[in-house]
């Protein structure tokens, strides 16, 4: 079996997803596309890098992942392939392929160099393409690209604790469909920075002593009384502080829309001793 | 063949709906995967129910419905799965398949069991994947739960009629992408209730003598005028009767904005002696 | 392989689509089925036109693609099928399929006649899906219908030279999802008219003396200073000169909502001799 995965700030209005599938199941008709995304805010960097890094790793290794956003090779920034964590990935060179691996190196790097045996006119969704149906049908990345070494990088807010270690700040980098916050703190870094102390998370006015593993959680407190509406920290399922409004709906708002989050707010964990 | 359709409140910009995919295909790389809507306004039981209940009789028996709407298991509701017009459906027991299974008793209903076979962490979604997996090749409902008897049920607006047998009350129970106005009164109930004597629909400030097959039936009264805008009663494709606006456009307005029908509005039905 | 596309203008909320997939895939579960576009505004023929032209050409000889947009079969629209270019089209006569061929005459052209061979309330969709499936199985065009010469047609503005041939005017005939306008002006049209010559391109206030392969060729003018906000026009994928805003998000606006063009704008076009 192979799957490619599409995540794209195409929308979907107007015909280029359809389009990019014509032209990856005229390649090989066997292959599994799988839409991850096409509603990426144009050109958002942090949006797809937090929807392809929470999104890949439930499929197959050896399944690849073509990312077209920001997808322009331009003087600056070429075509890359990757292989990393058993997964392919195909983007331009623009820091988002950086963002997804966060420090961890890709087992194989290239820049992509089939332009000259594409026809003229070739886009860079018909480059990825080709280059995705190789990698799909088992070819090799050496094939259609040159290694090389380091990633152009964007420099992103990154969460910091203060030297007495007693605070950790984070951002909000994803607002999901449900309005909820996803903030930049993994779960891992929480763990490492609270060493078992108790903690309260400041978002906006509101103050946290929980982090449940799941929003009905709260259920499993008091399961007599009605939850909605409460705001609710969580980890979320790809390992992020998450902040939102349980059963949150259009007519009661959501944790964007009711605390007035947005990207890149801050928010603040106070451990205590 | 085996399709497993999706139906969520997922929406289209996150990972989540590319992530089940990519679950089941993990499990089942032959299976067809058909979405039916990811849309459902979040926690909308009606509406996920009118589109199941609508979209499931389309696809061959023995394919598997996922409804991924309210589907946290909690205390006071688990996940089941029912056998029900040769059709499986998974949910969380939130009130969902009695409403679309209107009074007709499933062939088999189970409460699923599996939870503790899968990885502490699971998702429901992972759960709903594994069982939708299982029944899609073939498997049995006793494997995956326990038989049970009665489903949580949640309290809708019912359409009424009066002692008299003159006036038939019903409600708008969706909005549909054209704003038509799907209310909760059933073909068969309308024929009834009718009992052939004619009638006048009342729909907030419109009267109705008409009930069409289908919208462009009006054409065929009379097809050298433009019928563009007039408000009309219909049947539609589920056997509901609907409202809707001929030709509607963004730029004409349609049901909903014009009439300003909203959910659960009523429309009346007076029959003439 | 066959390949079946789909474009309506049903949306993504309701449960058409994934009704329609059912029927397809109950008649000929091996057909792959690619959605070109679902957001086409209600009846808008120009829209799905512009879709089905620019997006049919990425897909194999001999796919099938179904057009539901305005769809529905009257005493003055038939529903129609044609072979051209080597692809199958399934529409409405309702002025679509002359809006895709652009004068070049289809190889064959039939008015479907199966409308008595499926059952009495047959829906438009069905109908689509019987004629889509047996074209996909390689049956031929004659036995689903009747061979016919013409097509209804709608008037549509045209591209006009005025006779010094100095003066080259279009209009805008769809806005993408990135806020982008594509004009009706065909890049062969451009050549022949421009003959060589150097030219102004006049949109609303803006003028423009170049217009660019794609719109990241603008970074190789100069990729020292940041284009982003730049008013460009180019020659789109689909062969059109269309009207864009290099990098245009959210947040800085598109061509749409900053030059204030819509649908049916015109364009202008002055010859240098």
């Amino acid at each position: 079996m192979s799957i490619i995965t599409l995540t794209t700030d195409f929308g979907h209005k107007d015909y280029f997803v359809g389009a990019l599938k014509g032209q990856l199941y005229t390649q090989y008709p066997e292959v599994k596309l799988v839409d991850l995304s096409h509603e990426v805010d144009a050109f958002d960097l942090a949006q797809a890098s937090y929807l392809v890094g929470a999104g890949y790793r439930h499929f197959p290794k050896g399944t690849v992942h073509i990312i077209g956003v920001d997808a322009g090779k331009t003087p600056s920034k070429g075509h890359i392939a990757a292989l990393w964590e058993g997964h392919y990935f195909i983007a331009a060179d623009n820091g988002i392929l950086g963002m997804i691996f966060r420090k961890k190196v890709p087992e194989t790097l290239v820049e992509i160099t089939i332009h000259d045996r594409l026809h003229e006119q070739a886009t860079d969704m018909e480059v990825f393409a080709t280059v995705a149906i190789h990698l799909a049908k088992g070819g090799a990345l050496s094939v259609i690209g040159k290694t090389i070494s380091t990633l152009n990088e964007v420099t992103e807010l990154q969460p910091v604790i203060d030297q007495e270690q007693r605070q950790l700040k984070g951002y909000v980098m994803y607002i999901d469909h449900f309005g909820n916050a996803v903030t930049n703190i993994e779960q891992s870094l929480f763990m490492e920075s609270a060493r078992g102390r108790s903690y309260e998370i400041t978002v906006k006015r509101e103050k946290l002593k929980t982090i449940f593993p799941h929003y009905h959680a709260i259920e499993a407190l008091d399961n007599k009384i009605d939850h909605a509406g409460k705001t609710m920290a969580i980890f979320n399922e790809a390992g992020y502080l998450e902040i939102g409004i349980y059963k949150s709906t259009l007519h009661t708002g959501n944790a964007a829309s009711l605390l007035g989050l947005r990207y890149r707010d801050a928010i603040w964990i106070e451990f205590k001793s």
